[in-house]
This record gives C-alpha cells, structure tokens and sequence, in this order.
C-alpha cells in the first residue's frame, strides 16, 4: 500500500463539522451466562436505536470467541481463530454501528493474551458489564473505502431534524 | 453450565427501566509511585460518593500486582498469580462500585502482555492517570447470582429525589 | 524507590478541587491509511484546542510501532522496540494533553499481543477509529515530578473565565 501524504485539510474529514463536540449519553448493561456478546451488543444497539454507539469499557469473561488475526485482508480473510475455553476480557473496543467494528484481548488460566478482530461466538461465561457511549450529536455510518477494501466508518453531525 | 435460550425481553433486565441513557460525568486522578491502584480508586469513589463509576481510560506503570486468572470460579479462586517488575499498565476495564470489577492487561521489559482479573497489590511505580465515568442516572448495586456464584452487577435508574 | 506512605489528604490532591466531576463532550475521527496515529491525534487535539483530552476508545490496525518498554525511565530510555508488520489495535488508553501519555496493545497474525508506551511510528494499515473525550470543566498540564523524572499530570479545574 502507497503511502499518502498527510494533508491537514484532508486530515479530519470525517470528524462533525460544527467542530465542536458531540454531548454523550451512557448506557450500562449486563449480560449473562450463555449470551453471546456481539449479538447481544448489535440487537442491544438496535433496541434502543443508538446512531453513534461506542465502547467506553467491558469486563467480563467468556467462554469461547472466534477472532480475525492482523494479517487478514478484504480479499483474504480466513486468518481466523476459534477460542475455547475460559478467558477474562481484558480490553475491548471499537464502535457499534451500523456494523459493530471490535477488537478484544482476551487472558487465559495463565495469563497469557490473545487478540483480534472480534467475529462473533463470544459466549459469557459469568458475565460480561459493558458501557455503551452513544454521541448524540453525531451519526456513524460506513461506506466502502477502495484503499482498503472495508466498509469503513464516516462520522457525521446529526441534524437538527433527527434529533 | 447450561446454555440458556436468550430471550429477548430478559436480554437487557438489567438496564435502566427508563429506555434512555444517562448523562455522564468524568473524575480524572494522577494516583502517585508507592500508591496501591485498586484501593485508591475504591478510596476515590467512596469519597466522592460515585453511585455507578467506571473506567473510562488509565494509563501509568505499576512494581507489582496481583491478578486472578481465567479458570477461577467461585468456588476455586486459588489461580492466582503475584507480579512483581515493572510493567505498563495497557488497559484497564470495569467498574468501580459497591465493589470492584476491575480487569487489567500489563507489559514488561520485553512488551509481553499479562493479564487477569484485579485482586490488589498493585503499586504505582512512576504514576497512573486514570479518567473515572459516573453515570448521573444510575445506580450500580450487586447482587448474588445463583448462576455464576458471584456478586454481579445489578443496574438501576437513580430516583429522583436521591440525585 | 522508597515508598512513601499513603496519607489521604494527598491522595487526590490533583483531582478538580470543585469535588464534584466534569461535564464531558466528545470527538470522532477516522484516520486513513498511511497517517501515523500519535501525531495525527496531537495534530487533532491541537486543532480543536481541547485541554483535557483522553482516548476513549480506539480500533484500528497499524503497520508498524515504535514502543518504550516498562524497564525504561527517565534516565534510561533505550527500552525500545520497533514493530513492523501488520498489528490490530486492541487496546489504546491515556491523555493527550499537553503531552500525548498513551499506551497501546497490539497482536500479531497470530493473535500474540505486545504493549507499551507509544513513542510514536505508527502507520495505520487500513483505519483507525478513534473517540476522543474532553472533560469541559478540568484543564490538563504537566509538571516535572522529581520523584519520577518525568513531567506528570497535573489536573486543574478550568476557571470560569476559560471555558
């Protein structure tokens, strides 16, 4: 991949335009034994109809996750992994729509790390407490990004209108 | 453990009954070398008198640390390990009251990650910045889950007249 | 480093003397292939003008790093690794103001994971998804701290005439 030149007027292009902040709200839920997490962060996203949801943080432990390594491409995406077993959550980020773009590191019985790009099958073990930002103020959505072959996120202001 | 079918009306029990979110306020500390993270933060919240805080971002280097691993249960909690060496903290996740929830992922000399579930004895070594959110409408509680054997948290809409 | 014992008068002495928290508005941007994360967020909280800035959450992928690693201190800063190769984000937290003070998780292709203080190179590889908060009521800088070499945090509250 060519390297572009940063340009400062290019820089910020998908930030509001009003240049200002956005005002944020919280949302708090806990998830349960057996629940699958990105699913019930998506159907969660969707009930409460939230147009620019984000992590602000997650801990919890999980039982199984399928994760999508680094060196996967659009074009090459079976660099995946299937988890098993006990892990704790011990980060997780990323925005939640219109498609839930995560990443997580994970711990096992010893310690030991593992990351990735989260696809799905995170089952809860005990239990997953996660706080959901949402700026309220602004709209998420994803349009495909020919330099990277992903739908990537475009950051808008919210009208007035659809407040 | 059994796999519960997710039912959609329970899936979110927990959230505020209010449907909406709640405003957010934020705290932010420079714990100092020598200070025990995890007591000082629950020191924090209990002063500041925070009824649904949780971590927002920290960042900062600790000597030791305590940790309970991925495999532990209620009922076998002795996976423990004790860290000692300099390590970075690189993330930091969950919540802070009535009792802590903290997860954590720490680096040493050579950039290896571990990581677990907080149990204390973690010592700043040069400082930890550490940027608390309050959710204003909210009101964290636990309580014993027959399932998982834990105290977990339970999430409320803050009455009027207590705010 | 001698410990020094905990006084709780000290203990957060450098938290906003107001008592009560901050109000809290936030910022999204995208970053695109190519741009270097760190100086690309302080070109960002430069350009808004933010002073009290922290990441909330970031996702993304890089393409190389150069990190500090947790044995360095101020008089012995050579602790470093330069990373190259494809690396999901999995986790970046800290303040960014006036000085960035940001530690990052990496993982590999095979979901290994790395940490460490960011000093900056980092390329990103197709995106970079960051939501900055900014606490509207405090106002960041950063004194040199004899105890530790380095200059540290330093929380105010912003006066009134400054907002």
């Amino acid at each position: 991949m060519q390297k572009e030149p940063i340009r400062s007027e290019l820089l910020f292009f998908s930030q509001s335009s009003s240049g200002g902040g956005s005002g944020l709200q919280v949302h708090v839920v806990r998830l349960h034994p057996g629940q699958e997490l990105l699913g019930s962060l998506q159907a969660f996203v969707e009930e409460k109809r939230l147009r620019a949801p984000f992590i602000i943080t997650c801990v919890g432990s999980i039982t199984k996750a399928t994760l999508r390594m680094a060196n996967a491409t659009a074009t090459c995406t079976n660099e995946v992994i299937h988890l098993s077993g006990r892990h704790e959550i011990v980060s997780l980020v990323g925005t939640l729509n219109p498609d839930a773009h995560l990443h997580v590191s994970l711990s096992d019985s010893e310690g030991r790390t593992v990351g990735g790009h989260v696809l799905g099958d995170m089952e809860v073990f005990t239990t997953a407490e996660v706080v959901v930002g949402e700026a309220v103020d602004l709209q998420f959505t994803r349009e495909m990004d020919l330099n990277t072959g992903f739908p990537e996120l475009v950051v808008q202001p919210r009208s007035q209108t659809e407040k």
